[in-house]
């Protein structure tokens, strides 16, 4: 039994989700671990992590509306220093996830065939985001 | 210091919130783990984990309300090839969990007096939905 | 490679989001792993866990306003015995998170600059709320 940690870090054009799938499947090859315990961790409070579906991108758009719509930039909030996209991120970000945990077999992470894992980018401008990958297995 | 894997396969009858509980501590007990950390991961996005309360049924049906209420049918979507449930689906499943980790004491998970493990069923007609298991320690 | 496991037991003045970084790591400290996988497990229904920015009090105060709204003291819902605090906290735990996992790195939990873990009392009263702790690496 042994683990592997690692940073990925994912570059984010603005709001929306970004599918990195691929860098966290890299990071899974590269640890050598065939079967265990992969986590995700995103190191953030304005952008957070969901595994949803990869094959229609009307369901990403439809989700961003969601969210858009349930924690509106337009709303009051005390905390509006960092400009109005701010709060609404911190929400967002709470009603999803920050970390994430998948089992790994035969190399590979046990998603469903249609599953993607995406960074939510919940401010309007680019970002430098950080995720702590971690592994353990054999 | 060891693991095991596995694959619950659970048959939904339809919406709504479906105790699995008794099935995840055969896993675990199956494991001949006694002590270590148990990890769920569901392998869809239209379906989701919560845990909640298995005392009152009245908790779950006004947790379909406020799911139904905060993310419905009627809404317009971009994404309904798959009929007007699907969108509101994938709402609800980024707004609850796609995994969950336990850990386990003395070989039972260590969830409290009233905690029931649930696969919550966003569509409306029954579904086979996979759940990735996974256990860790000695 | 071993493990660590514990009960953290926080008493919440009532409703509001506390923070109990220091708690968890000292936990990750006396277990002597310096690195591995930490989990939070949150033994209750109608309190739960989110990681959160530390910096300005108004985003906490911000967020509790957001899930009053959401899920308010008002609706009508079918579990009242408990008083008309109870079923907005089990929809509000539902929403956020029931346990947290967490990559150790050096003997620190890699949480970025700005984040942490914040235990949200849901209910009005005080409570004692129990969350179980486990740690696994080398």
């Amino acid at each position: 039994m042994r683990q592997h940690a690692g940073e990925l870090v994912i570059e984010t054009p603005g709001a929306g989700l970004h599918d990195f799938t691929g860098r966290v499947a890299a990071f899974v090859r590269e640890s050598g671990i065939r079967n265990g315990l992969l986590t995700l961790f995103l190191r953030h409070t304005s952008a957070s992590l969901v595994v949803q579906e990869n094959a229609d991108p009307d369901v990403l758009a439809d989700l961003q509306d969601f969210f858009r719509r349930i924690a509106p930039e337009g709303a009051r909030y005390r905390h509006d220093a960092e400009g109005p996209d701010d709060m609404p991120a911190h929400i967002r970000a709470a009603l999803t996830q920050t970390q994430l945990s998948i089992p790994v077999r035969d190399g590979r992470m046990t998603l469903g065939t249609w599953q993607g894992i995406y960074l939510f980018e919940h401010r309007a401008r680019p970002h430098h985001r950080s995720v702590a990958a971690h592994i353990i297995g054999e």
